[in-house]
């Protein structure tokens, strides 16, 4: 039998924001392989279908584990939160077959796209990805802090809507502060600044602030932080990003 | 009757990428607004629903009417591609808002996440957008060419990857061309480029080139751009971005 992996986003949380492709190929895998509390979002599949819960903290293992399962003929589906491709496992997939087994590069290895936080995000609150906008990772376990800096500052210099990923967790609780520190520098203190806790869940709480008064201690690793354009602006109970740099209708 | 106006993403085509929330919506709604290509790609709702195609440049008109439709007390959906929110029908709404009737600020208006064409795009790929990246529109409608020359050095100076929507129109083919020789003063010849035409949908087709050799002419309307980081890379038939700015597991 042929083995096949794909690597699929559970969406921001709510099952109805899961699509109906990622649906179906979790329903076909015989092996889910994930963090647990990924696993626990998605209902029965076929009456075989195995298990594989592991840690957050072991992306690598768990995509080898995942390709050694589909290259003994098991069809693996690797569940990630969000879209897979965003600061999540299709990364990690991708670098485990470069380094890993030569036969893994004749897998049936697929990707299904997902609803990603930061569109989650945007939404509980408005469209202040209305612009151009990044997004960054401030994680600095697999990159330098001075790489997040030159970022933000060129993310600044552009004047892009940012979105910030993973930007606080108990070893790290300090660099949302040093973020805010560095923009504050750049930009004006009026700009928006969006706290989305649990986006595209039943519990998504927000906070909207300014860049100027944002308290970087409300954040934790459930957290998405989105930082307007010069642009981004207040409309009734809605923040939005015109699609003109002019401003408004 | 309270009306409602609830923005909508159909995702990047195919059905089974539209999420079950937005199907939800689109079912119960009264009356669809939008561009008239996207309403086709949406099954019969409710026996009363009207539809209301309009043209693809008249997104202003269009978030008015429906602000109206919702203010008279229906149950409005404006059909967007993709995700509502990135360089779509949301932000336009809310510019529609804030320049129209007091009387739609308190109006019942939500906005549901879907999937953007970079992450379709990506998905089709493998995982290019593994790292930080950035999203740009090159249209000039709504900004300068200057701004968006300043965002590309500005993205090439963060070393993001690059999503470029809205690459080139019947009345801008050369633009795409001229960001590509910006974009060669400023990276590596080597670096992967990608054009996915179609993400997400039955026709999706790649060519995956580099930035030295990259051929402006063959993108269209449906074409998504992505140019790739200095550590973006290819294995087997995939390009992605490592999670690590080292490169590689």
């Amino acid at each position: 039998m042929t083995g096949s992996l794909v690597v699929v986003g559970t969406g921001p949380g709510k099952a109805e924001l899961m699509t109906p492709a990622t649906q179906a190929a979790l329903a076909r895998a015989t092996d889910l392989v994930g963090y647990g509390p990924y696993l626990d979002r998605i209902p029965a599949g076929r009456a075989d279908q195995r298990r594989h819960a592991s840690d957050n903290r072991v992306e690598l293992d768990r995509a080898r584990h995942a390709l050694e399962l589909a290259a003994s003929g098991h069809q693996v589906a690797v569940v990630s939160g969000g879209d897979p491709g965003v600061f999540a496992m299709a990364a990690a997939v991708f670098e485990a077959v470069e380094a890993g087994d030569p036969a893994w590069r004749s897998l049936d290895i697929r990707v299904e796209p997902g609803v990603t936080a930061m569109l989650a995000a945007a939404a509980e609150v408005g469209a202040p990805l209305g612009g151009d906008f990044c997004a960054i990772s401030l994680s600095d376990n697999l990159k330098s802090w001075a790489t997040i800096e030159r970022r933000l500052a060129a993310a600044a210099e552009a004047d892009f809507v940012i979105a910030l990923y993973n930007p606080a967790s108990k070893a790290r609780p300090h660099q949302i502060g040093q973020a805010f520190d560095l923009l504050r520098a750049k930009k004006r203190g009026e700009t928006p600044v969006l706290f989305v806790r649990a986006a595209g869940t039943a519990e998504a709480r927000v906070v909207s602030t300014t860049l100027g008064e944002a308290d970087p201690s409300i954040v934790d690793m459930r957290t998405l932080v989105i930082i307007g354009a010069s642009t981004t602006r207040q409309v009734g109970r809605w923040i939005y990003t015109p699609r003109s740099e002019r401003g408004g209708a």
